[in-house]
C-alpha cells in the first residue's frame, strides 16, 4: 500500500475543453509502481473544471463548449455577481456543472480508461491563467 | 488494509435511467470483507453516465430522461460532431454533465446508502449496446 | 496508513446553497493526523447534494441558485413525479446535476482546497429538514 500525491501546473488556455490526459499523466511517473488503485485530480480552481470524454475528435470538445455556454449565458439579468466580468459567474456555474475533481481506476500502472476516453481541462475563464491541480494516487 | 478490482459488462439496455444497484453490487462479494472504507464505480465509455438518485418511484428515472432531453436537443445547428447520429452529442453533453464514477462509502460490508438512494445508469445512446464499469473496493 | 469515519447531521435549511465548510471539518478532528490522502463527502439524499465552489461573495451562490431554478423549473407539464410536491422532481434534477459527494485531497492534516474554494451545501427542496452527510478519510 502506497500513496502518493504531486501537483502540476497547466499552462494558461483560451476558454473551451481541453485534452489534459498526457500532461497528467507525465506528472506521475510513480503511477506505474500501482498494481491496481485509484488516481484523483483535484482542480483548486472554481471557475475551470475537470471531467472524463472523448479522446478523438475535437468537434466534440467544441460541441461542449457551445453547449455549455448556450446553457449558461453571460449577461443574465438574475446574476448579481458580475464585478469580475461577464464571463465570471457562468464559469462558476459550469465549474459546479462539471466538477472540481475526477477519479479514475489504476490497473497494471496504468489509468483504467476506456478505449475513447480522455481527461479534459474545462476552463471557463476568458482568460483564466494558469490552473493547478493536485494529484493523489493510492493502491497497492 | 486492502483493495479488490473487478469489473462487470452490463447488459444493454435503451436510452434512459436505469436502476442498477443490486447488479453491481453482486459483482463484488468482497464488499462484505470490509468494515469500512470506499466503492468506486467507474464506467469506461462517454455515451453512458452513473449517479446517485431515488430507488423507489421509476417515474423519477423517466422524468429525469425527459429533463435532459429537453436540455440537449437532438439535432442543434451548433453540434458539428454528427457522424455517429443525432444522439451521439447530446450522449456526450449529458454523459459529461452526470459523469462517468461515483464513489460510496463502504460501512460494516455494505454500501452506506441513504434509504432512498440507488445507483443509475444513464444510458444516453438509442443503442448504446453492453457497458463495462470497473469496480474499485478500498478500506479495512 | 488509517481510515476514519464518521458522519454529521446538517441542521434545516432553506432551499438554495449554503458554504458549510467548517462544519463539516470540525466533525472530523481525526483529519488533523493525516499527512496524505483523500476526504470523501457522501451526502445520503436525493433531493440535496454537494458541491465545491466559491467561498467569498455570497451572490455566487444566490446566482445559482438562481440559474437552477431557471434551468430546472417547477411545474413542467413533462414530470410525472408531482405526489411529493413541486419543488420534488427538480430536487432530484438538481441532485442528479450536482452529484451527491465530493472528493478532497488532504495535505499535511488540512483539506488541499484552493484559497477561494468551499463545501457547499444545495438544499433543492423548500422544506427539506436536517440532511446526513458520511465523511470518510483515508491516507497515511
Amino acid at each position: 500500500m502506497q500513496w502518493h500525491q504531486a501537483h502540476i501546473r497547466l499552462k494558461p488556455r483560451p476558454r473551451g475543453f481541453h485534452l489534459v490526459t498526457s500532461e497528467l499523466v507525465a506528472a506521475v511517473p510513480e503511477l506505474a509502481r500501482f498494481r491496481v488503485g485509484l488516481a484523483h485530480f483535484f482542480i483548486q480552481h472554481t471557475s475551470a473544471s475537470l471531467n472524463v470524454n472523448e479522446n478523438a475528435d475535437p468537434d466534440v470538445r467544441g460541441d461542449l463548449g457551445r453547449w455549455f455556454d448556450r446553457a449558461v449565458p453571460e449577461g443574465a439579468s438574475y446574476f448579481h455577481h458580475t464585478a469580475e466580468g461577464s464571463d465570471d459567474m457562468p464559469a462558476h456555474v459550469k465549474s459546479t456543472l462539471l466538477g472540481a475533481s475526477i477519479t479514475i481506476p489504476i490497473r497494471d500502472g496504468r489509468l483504467a480508461l476506456g478505449t475513447w476516453q480522455g481527461i479534459y481541462l474545462g476552463e471557463h475563464r476568458d482568460e483564466g491563467g494558469a490552473r493547478t491541480v493536485i494529484i493523489t494516487l493510492s493502491g497497492e
